[in-house]
């Protein structure tokens, strides 16, 4: 543990993560580096070389995925995979998702510098492409990883009509579908990532142990009035679609509200025909709900759908809800939390759990294997953003936290 | 009178509404002659004809208005003056405008085909550009007659640099800035219009006396919260910029609504980033406000501006409201509304007053004349649209309403 706050900028963990960040798009703001882009390919080589140098035999899977391995004592036994990934979003920062990977590099760097040999073996894996990229998926790595791939995925296009899978080839990533990892070869998967929310730091924890990894609900709302003359037609014989969609906002909003354990947001919203002096016929707005409990999922969605029916009603709006995607919550595996909760302990942090609002790799991973994730302080919950920042420390109390994580995974033979 | 729903369609008034109506811009939906459009500059010929062919002598004013007069037996009186205009909105209607216009000559027509001189002089004015234009002024001819256009509305420039003085000239209006027109030379103005509203069809009504024109307040409302994580972020710890707007919205919505004297519009909003998975940062809107009642404007003016200020506070969203205009209502002249009711009472159809939420020529004229206004159904309250109909009985009923009205207001000396 490091106890002073600006420790750590001399560790190569962290000189490692400032030089990952300068592969970057040249004409692109912050730290970027999206998948497919020619930062990415490049920085890719230094992450192999980064593998090599810690000990790890170094490979790339079917899809692009570069994975390094550390023999464990007992051949026979199942992996420990420790993983997250190196693309960012467009205008993104330094730490989401380099941070896991490095510091699971850091992990197999320090067992060598110790001389310790686990029983299990070793897989840090680079997942290919984990954020959204421009055919609309995401995750593409651990996807393939955990069998979820399939091949009419490769068909889908870019705004210019190109293909994921021709993009792919591009990026050396061959044959397809990749096969899906072996379950009976794996013992567990651990990710560490940044919070990317404001829990650990309104709580003043410099580590937690996330619970799950929240579902997502989404859905396009469409609100069909009538335009009319703003001067001339009174307010009781209005059918204005912005007043309708302004209380459909406020009961996404309180219905989210609810219960304390999911968030709701209407992000995007388009009126028509949009002038001042013309009441709005046609509102046209994204609905997202996220939480890790599945049945609040389904009673918000449920609960939406029926205010909404009122309120058109009510209003003489016609209200369209149109459900678009809707992923289940990932439940961090019971055993693995527990493992996590006794390591925090082991390093003197209290054991705080929390519930993760984005997705990770590791959601994909928890198909096949038990799985866990810690997570570090994102300041003021800053996220996608060339302000993304996390203090040396804390990485490095992270990347502690994770290596002493394995050494206790190391020691369990069932979960 | 006219009794049959279809009778009137043989009339010249209806023929010269079908044809004025033809003089259109070919590449524009609807019934489109906008100001500076040739299709206008074509239709102002045949305007002149029109009026000629009534027995009024025709003038072109400096500012372009189109004027025609009928001496009257004392010509020591003042004129009655009758008006509207024949420029329409980008994929307007028919009605709005002309109506009053080939009303108003059809009322010197008609005065020559029974062979009557009234005591007062007559003047018809087809007042140029009464919508609003590329230049963002509305009410040209009507402004200038009324001494309230400055030789700086001149400099006013369109989206491509081109002022509104050249483009006047272009239009053959001259000097500038063109003089008011005496006070001591006007009897009294009378403009028929289309209504724009339903309040006449929910009535049952064929005709109705405008007992005021609305006042307009317009403001620009801006909400400033922070784009945050959709996923990451706890409902608590959120600054929705759209959330307060949704708010914001349904005050306005519903201050409105009170006292039923006035109507409240949010027109036009957008949303920044404008990302299903973002929190929205920034939240632009605009507001309208429209009552014939100049307390209730204020009133809601400043109850708006204070319980915009508690919910910023309660959502931590800075909240800007800038008001961009604020016209007074203008109140029909009580003795002219006195004369219009008599009118209806003689025509057999019972005195309806109601307020007209839309502007018209009519508010200028109301500074320099008493001014009144009569009001015919539109089908549905539809306007400023190709779906704008009036039946033509209806029509003709408005302009015999117009005639009568103009033989009472000849006996009467002072108002």
């Amino acid at each position: 543990m490091v106890g002073e706050e600006s420790a750590g900028e001399e560790h190569p963990l962290w000189h490692q993560l400032m030089a990952l960040s300068e592969f970057r798009e040249p004409d692109q703001s912050g730290w970027t580096r999206r998948l497919f882009s020619s930062a990415y390919q490049r920085s890719r080589g230094w992450v192999r070389e980064q593998m090599a140098a810690a000990g790890l035999g170094v490979r790339v899977d079917e899809i692009g995925n570069i994975l390094g391995e550390l023999p464990g004592r007992d051949p026979g036994l199942p992996q420990i995979v420790l993983g997250s990934h190196t693309d960012t979003v467009a205008g993104g920062g330094r730490f989401d998702g380099m941070v896991g990977l490095l510091a699971a590099v850091s992990v197999a760097r320090e067992l060598g510098r110790l001389g310790t040999r686990l029983r299990h073996p070793l897989l840090v894996a680079d997942f290919l492409g984990e954020e959204p990229n421009r055919f609309g998926i995401s995750c593409v790595g651990s996807r393939a990883a955990a069998g979820q791939l399939s091949e009419s995925v490769l068909s889908l296009p870019d705004a210019e009509g190109v293909t994921l899978g021709s993009a792919l080839q591009v990026l050396g990533a061959g044959a397809f579908p990749p096969p899906a990892w072996d379950r009976d070869r794996l013992h567990c998967y651990l990710e560490l990532h940044i919070e990317q929310g404001r829990q650990l730091e309104q709580r003043g924890l410099e580590l937690g142990v996330v619970s799950a990894i929240a579902g997502i609900h989404r859905a396009q709302l469409t609100f069909r009035g009538r335009p009319d003359h703003a001067g001339t037609t009174a307010m009781a014989d209005r059918r204005d679609a912005l007043a309708a969609a302004a209380e459909g906002i406020l009961l996404v909003e309180e219905g989210a509200s609810q219960g304390g354990t999911g968030v709701g947001t209407v992000g995007r919203l388009t009126v028509a025909p949009g002038a001042s002096n013309v009441i709005p016929g046609e509102v046209v707005a994204s609905v997202e709900l996220r939480s890790a409990d599945g049945d609040w999922l389904i009673e918000r969605h449920r609960d939406l759908a029926r205010s909404l029916a009122e309120l058109g009603d009510r209003r003489k709006v016609e209200i369209e809800l149109e459900w678009i995607s809707a992923e289940a919550p990932t439940l961090c595996h019971p055993g693995v939390r527990r493992v996590l909760g006794d390591t925090l302990t082991g390093l003197g942090h209290p054991v705080a759990e929390l519930v993760s609002g984005a997705s990770h790799d590791a959601a994909h991973m928890a198909r096949i294997t038990p799985m866990g994730m810690l997570f570090i302080p994102s300041r003021d919950g800053r996220s996608h953003c060339p302000e993304e920042w996390t203090e040396p420390h804390q990485v490095l109390l992270g990347a502690e936290a994770l290596l002493g994580a394995v050494r206790r995974m190391d020691a369990v033979d069932a979960l």
